[in-house]
């Protein structure tokens, strides 16, 4: 009962309902990148993924990392996985020739990732963490940091870290403390940091030979705040082969993840190396955070899609009672019917169905705007796909992880006690789970990005031409897209709303952020769904799927739209009534 | 930071809101039972959970339960404290003073599981279970049975289990196979007990000496299903002394509550005697259902006020960025301000505030009602009292232990990535509360119980007298009351059109059932927060809580609403359509 890939899924949502590959055919490094050759990758991913990487998966759980004598032993059957992975060439596949990539679409990593999750969220932690010091290095780095560690990182031989959170700075980056100091008269131009970091994922492990930490630290005499925060490269191994005097105390007991070591890092002395310039630590380190925060968004639909294969797999064999309604073909002469025929299952079942194909439209079409960002001709096409990166990334982040979790453990559900017992795998998907609502920015983090930095900072202008680029997809003819179309527009009227009662009260975008970002989401997800529907009028799952979208998810439109113009009302009401008659604000 | 019982906190709600010492006095069996006896118990019980079963919960979760040679070990603390417990007399808190017991109020004894709950879920489970083996041998047990097992019972000095899953045998008991066969000639009117159990809570243990399992089973030439089944009382040990064949083959590794072991067992012609009569298994063991079913609910109550203290106590003491609107007091030169401060985590803590103050409202009503039931002189009180027990029980435990599950993930949330590592406490809460969605009836079980079993059975007259009950509390000219009216009014209507539909779609009831609930939960609880703002109006803290309930809960019952009602009007669509004009149905 290992999560299996279902590349033929994949490809109808990226061929038929977004047709990625006549929009990649148009940037110039994917114009060999054709439907055949998307489809060989996808194909060979999923058989990699099911092969390799699934069945490791509750050894990861049960026995995890083990931290001993200051090492961290992984879990077993990871290393040589890790192995194949490298030998693959799979951590380096969007990455550039030059660098020893394979310069592929980032829209098939996206999907990889996806799967990766789903099949094994520890493992994946590991190679996960690469692409973002990857991109960083390639941006900011000096040549020669570029020439000795560029490489090797790309092609996963090494892993890397991004070491940001503090004990007492967490979301609050601006308070970190770690210091690094120049050395006067060190010919190399190297620094010695010196300071604590906690969370840090693959900060100690077996899995490669040397791991190359990027450390949010102060420089001497930086001011306070995030503008103070510089990025070092601090290396385990020196170029020289020494141990650099970076170390791991101690990992985390977590609620899951545990094929994933949670690492307490001590700098004292270590030697590193200044990447970008002083003072732009953070600015150098996002430098990949849309793509960051969309990977996170694809492990919650893998996770969810993991969970859902399982339930489904064992409401499809498990019968008791009989099922209300019309005798079911399934019955036969069982004194019991399949729990799939009945309805609170079928319920949870296709709604779930529903979140996973509806996001993962959502998901991969702004891995295709990462591509297009990066790589369209027409500068003004560029912008467009990175305004959608910017407002699209945090509501995946927050809805698809929230989902993940929620919608995994509606799965247990299905199992009855069954879910609740290790036997059937499906408790370790909600436990591993619940971290991706947390990190790479918590969602209520995601809500107040949305809202108060994205939307309201224009009038919710750029919000507004992101939505019209839905609507212009859609065909008003059809009642499904007219419906979705006034969605949209309300959507686009709540923001201006927003803006408006913001005026009067500052405090209000915070209290209603995650309303926000849940209409924009469901209003998102209505899109998906009018496109998969008018692509596949005839298929039967997605139509169950759809209408369970319609019936169970969609009601929650109104009811957020509801809150959010309700407290919007209620500031202007509060406002004028202490407002003295005469005086303008 | 263990979980602290707050018994002021619960007086209020016994006393100013409910009235409970006046209806308690004029139950012939509690006319001593006054406020200061009630509030005189709660000091202490608050003062036993927080001293001796509160600091004992992490290990009982990280050491958990061990089995070692076919015995199951508790882990460090429990055995005294369970002992300590029985000394106490708190096991026999409201059974009859000639079984050994207090002769108690059931909603005393309510607030004291509630508590338990929140301080030690594991620990909670063994006396747990003991209250209905005590209720269904008092009301089934022969005089014999009942002199050797129903005071030892009722003390606490040996525990008890119920034994009703099988594997294939969870919410389909119609299935239980286990075999239960008289022996010719035997003078002590024995049977010989033959099969398997699966998930039996306290199957074995080491806390007390005698276990005594209420086993369903079937007696030879037993009809099948359900009407086929008997209870069977199999002690550990015999009566003389010697082991009888009951024997734990293993204990399960689950999400969580590892404090508590959860058993398969095995009956190798293993001796016991009938309970009541053959074939009427499932009555004498659901004789306690509600109250069983009511724990539950406490249970999660409980445990989703545990998430909450432990969430405000961090969210007082943690400091992260700066909250947006006015300078807060707290701020003074910090620099960032208490997370307490930023309307996400207010929004967080206020909202799961309202839920548990709200759902302990209802719950204790409830255990009220069981009291009524149980000794009100006037029949028609104790069938109204039933009656409010019989609908309002499964919406309870439905709704509370969902709540508690989200909840605390919520509550989660506040510590960012603090609150996936073990260390502070809340995960554990988490994962322990996910199994109240599952047993005594999964929450998909509770909702078709209501709705199908009990709403509609009588087109939605039951359950309309309930809501008239709630209606009569309620003054019309207050606002917030005439609203809680207007919401029952609608739900009562709710339960007419449901009844209409499911003539025409017999599957309809199930496949809403669960919003049915959930829309009579939101009901109720704005009646119960219109009832607390009444008696308390000048308190900010409750003020503060209703406002979010208001803002943030009670939207989603027009949503609930809206989905049951388009469920009844396509109905109503296809069926007319599909019936030939001139043809009744």
């Amino acid at each position: 009962m290992d999560y299996q890939p279902r590349p033929e899924d994949v490809s109808f949502l990226l061929n038929a309902v977004l047709d990625a590959p006549a929009r990649l055919a148009t940037l110039a490094p994917f114009a060999e990148v054709d439907e055949a050759l998307q489809s060989q990758v996808l194909e060979e991913a999923g058989r990699f993924v099911g092969e390799v990487v699934a069945p490791i998966n509750r050894g990861g759980d049960e026995i995890g990392c083990r931290f001993v004598d200051g090492e961290v032993v992984s879990p077993p059957g990871f290393r040589e996985a890790y192995q194949a992975f490298v030998d693959g060439g799979w951590p380096a596949l969007s990455a550039a020739t030059e660098d020893g990539g394979q310069g592929l679409p980032a829209v098939l990593e996206a999907v990889l990732y996806e799967w990766l999750a789903a099949a094994n969220h520890g493992l994946t932690m590991a190679p996960g963490l690469l692409h973002g010091a990857y991109a960083c290095l390639k941006h900011h780095g000096s040549e020669e940091l570029k020439q000795r560690y560029l490489q090797k990182i790309a092609t996963g031989e090494w892993l890397a870290t991004m070491c940001l959170t503090e004990a007492h700075a967490g979301s609050d980056l601006g308070q970190v403390r770690t210091r690094a100091t120049p050395q006067v008269g060190q010919a190399d131009g190297s620094l010695r940091v010196n300071g604590g970091k906690i969370f840090i994922s693959g900060g100690e492990h077996d899995l490669t030979p040397n791991i190359v930490h990027l450390v949010l630290c102060r420089l001497p005499d930086a001011p306070a705040g995030p503008k103070g925060l510089s990025l070092v490269l601090v290396p385990k191994l020196l170029p020289d082969g020494t141990r650099n005097a970076v170390h791991c105390e101690r990992i985390e007991e977590k609620m899951g993840l545990h094929g994933s070591p949670t690492c307490t890092m001590r700098f004292d002395d270590a030697t590193g190396w200044l990447v970008g310039e002083p003072g732009r630590g953070l600015a150098a380190m996002f430098v990949m955070m849309n793509s960051a925060r969309l990977h996170v968004a694809l492990q919650g639909i893998g996770l969810l899609d993991a969970a859902w294969q399982k339930a489904d797999a064992y409401a499809a064999e498990r019968r008791q009672m009989r099922a209300p309604g019309p005798v079911p073909a399934s019955r036969g002469s069982e004194p019991a019917d399949l729990i799939a025929e009945h309805p609170a299952v079928r319920r949870i079942l296709d709604t779930q169905r529903a979140w996973i194909d509806g996001a993962r439209t959502l998901a991969y079409r702004s891995a295709l705007m990462l591509d297009v960002a990066a790589h369209d001709a027409d500068p003004k096409a560029r912008e467009r796909a990175q305004r959608w990166c910017s407002f699209v990334t945090p509501v995946l982040k927050a809805a698809c992880t929230h989902q993940a979790f929620h919608g995994a453990s509606e799965c247990l559900q299905v199992f009855g006690g069954h879910g609740y017992v290790r036997e059937w795998g499906i408790e370790q998907i909600v436990r591993d789970a619940r971290v991706t609502m947390i990190y790479e920015g918590t969602n209520e983090i995601q809500a107040i990005d949305l809202l108060v930095r994205k939307v309201l900072p224009d009038g919710g202008v750029g919000m507004s031409a992101v939505l019209l680029e839905l609507r212009d997809t859609l065909d008003a003819s059809r009642e499904a897209d007219a419906d979705v179309q006034r969605r949209l527009a309300q959507l686009r009227y709540l923001g201006t709303t927003v803006a408006m009662a913001a005026h009067a009260n500052p405090v209000l975008p915070y209290e209603v952020a995650d309303d926000y970002l849940r209409v924009t989401m469901l209003a998102m997800m209505a899109w998906a769904w009018a496109r998969i529907e008018a692509v596949a009028p005839q298929d039967a799952d997605k139509a169950r799927a759809a209408a369970a979208f319609r019936r169970w998810v969609l009601p929650e439109f109104e009811m957020r739209l509801g809150i959010v113009k309700r407290a919007c009302e209620t500031v202007a009401l509060s406002h004028h009534a202490a407002t003295p008659p005469g005086v303008a604000n």
